[in-house]
């Protein structure tokens, strides 16, 4: 088993840096306080005997050698960054579970044929660059890096710029590392476990998403003078918009959800109808077919209450990922590694989108979950117990041993 | 008849000081563009032999001496601040258009028993600190000193310190002086005199405001993991009181307006279901009765959309003013100078707010307007054309010159 104390303090540590206003974390990616995670990360991985490699997206690999020389390494790995409001679990658990595996092992005098890689993937967040799981979706070829550089925050800073001003752009080719495996360790970030008083999820899939960008564009004018009849009311629009996505989501029930997150109304003055707003709508299904209906009523519909409105509407897709299925081996080996330390586990379908997602279109993969507290997170309040975290980690740490080979 | 062409000339100068990005102004309040601005009418106002005092709330007055030293002023003006998107007349051509009241006055020789005051009123907008019309709230004892100082904007400075930063905090005391008659000329900012084909608006009244700053609480949690039945979505409460707003707005038809111009969401990630979404709703109707039921439907109608949502709600008013009536008297002396200038006019209900309605507490008070374009304001696009700007500084010379009395 893992040394539960240290993985714990571990993660206390680890959430220092950049702290939230509310208990939680605020360590976006490529921020200062990002760059200072990363240091932090470092220091253990050496402290650990790794070697640390960085690639062209700043994503950091962290070896423990093999035995045998051709044997292609295990990955295991997550995030560091957060959410602005973010939790102190979502992701890192998941990177410092990978160090702590690796600790246990050194511990235990452990070695394997296949290397053990720990890895920390960049901007997985996606909240300061759109898309999420931005530097695996390159290293999986499915964004070129350029595309990756040129992607902007709220403040028109590219994520190129911002990569080479924390210091993390790395020389090493994006996607030139081949994977024997990929595991990822991950707090729920839903309420299933809990419920079900499982205190391990068997990750056989993951659930697909469509981000749609809308743009409307409506006349900017008095909110007193303009009578009603003369209106081209952007904010209307977007929010008819918003309820036909929430009736979308709800008549897809099982098996789907649908909301808004962010929202920019355009200039944003009390006295004036918006001329501009941009907002992004989330819709994910765990079944393609459905999940591409949803994204294809939504654009059918979106017509039908912005042109009565006389309200420009574009859509772009900025971001998106198929349902994925994880590796029937692998997930095997997790449910095994579950029963055989007699942990209660339940198989899962992860609501959130993961780096395990890129890294299987190029690897075997799968993933660990734990339970997390009424569900939650996106949220400073996000809250897991020592003990599902380590019983998380003691099951990560028996599949990764098991499939890197003693 | 006024200087036409000195009038646009004069108008196109202001228009230089803080440039839109559309061909518009963006002079907001208390910036470093707003006291550029003052600094060129003062000295065009020293030009003209005005002298220039300054209040608490940096509101600028520029005198012209009358002849009878017991005769209190006759004040004439409007504002120089706009919207972050704002067009070159609203507010602008009120203040500029009594500066070419008193330049043809000097032209003509002309001399009143009553002093004449070029006004600039300081944040009519309101679009940086709410509540509108705030240095003339003061002046009227609607607002005291203190809760104008505290304002806020978006980026939590305050009214008073920004007002000491750009230099333009005054000595003399709010609302000290005394005004024999208030004039204020202004665009229409609405549709009416350019769709009736009249050069002059009579303006009888203005219609009353309530500004509701909705506070909504939610529950942050991922969009992607959280499923529907478990969100505390204060997003789509937002966007459902909204739909509610334009239902209350369109059922209280005619007289009356209702919309949302500003909209925080909180964290605004993409992937997070908002904590914390903050709007202002606005609405207006010249019938007080009917504007406050509109405020009541709409805060007892919120809880029952809020509520079973699980979403806390809380509204505060943070903007209001009554219906006003303007003075009969001035109201016939703008009616009559129209007439014997041979000016289409028609008598308006002003469906924005403007200083004049504070005036119109402490003094005898009207204003006088012109069409404007496609009647659209707080727009970039803004447009008048010469001849609306000098018909209505026509009237408004000789309604002044006539109240004045030579
Ligand atoms: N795990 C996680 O929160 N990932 C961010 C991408 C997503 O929105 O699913
Ligand atoms: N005239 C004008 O736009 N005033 C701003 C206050 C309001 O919203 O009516």
């Amino acid at each position: 088993r893992v040394n539960a104390d240290r993985l714990w303090a571990t993660l206390m540590d680890m959430a220092k840096i950049g702290p939230g206003i509310a208990g939680g974390n605020n360590r976006q990616t490529l921020t200062d306080e990002d760059g200072e995670g990363r240091k932090l990360f470092k220091t253990w991985c050496e402290d650990a005997g790794l070697t640390i490699g960085v690639d062209k997206m700043g994503t950091m690999f962290a070896t423990r050698p093999g035995t045998d020389p051709d044997a292609l390494p295990v990955y295991v790995g997550s995030h560091l960054d957060t959410q602005p409001t973010g939790g102190k679990y979502d992701g890192v658990l998941g990177v410092l579970g990978a160090l702590e595996v690796v600790r246990t092992m050194n511990d235990l005098g452990i070695k394997t044929k296949h290397p053990i890689v720990v890895t920390n993937w960049t901007n997985e967040e996606g909240a300061r660059f759109a898309p999420a799981m931005l530097a695996s979706g390159v290293f999986a070829g499915i964004h070129t890096l350029d595309y990756a550089y040129d992607r902007k925050d709220p403040d028109g800073k590219t994520f190129g710029d911002e990569l080479k001003r924390i210091g993390w752009l790395g020389d090493e080719e994006v996607g030139a590392r081949k994977m024997h495996a990929y595991f990822e360790y991950h707090i729920e970030q839903g309420p299933i476990l809990e419920a079900e008083e499982k205190t391990i999820g068997v990750v056989t899939h993951c659930q697909g998403l469509w981000w749609l960008e809308f743009t409307l564009t409506g006349r900017e004018a008095h909110t007193g003078s303009t009578p009603m009849n003369m209106r081209v009311n952007a904010g209307l629009a977007m929010a008819r918009i918003m309820e036909m996505v929430q009736t979308v989501a709800m008549e897809n029930q099982p098996g789907a959800v649908g909301g808004v997150g962010q929202v920019f109304f355009s200039p944003n003055s009390r006295n004036v109808l918006p001329g501009k707003v941009v907002f992004t709508v989330d819709i994910r299904s765990p079944d393609k077919a459905k999940l591409d209906r949803m994204r294809a009523r939504i654009e059918a519909e979106a017509p039908g209450i912005t042109e009565p409105l006389g309200v420009g509407c574009s859509i772009e897709a900025i971001g998106h990922f198929a349902p994925v299925t994880f590796d029937p081996t692998l997930v095997t080996a997790v449910r095994t590694a579950a029963e055989k330390l007699g942990y209660s586990h339940m198989d899962l379908i992860s609501g959130a989108g993961h780096d395990a997602c890129w890294a299987a279109k190029v690897a075997p993969a799968t993933m660990v979950m734990c339970p997390c507290v009424g569900g939650l997170s996106h949220n400073e309040a996000e809250d897991i117990s020592k003990e599902w975290a380590s019983a998380g980690c003691d099951v990560l740490f028996h599949a990764v041993v098991e499939t890197a080979e003693i």
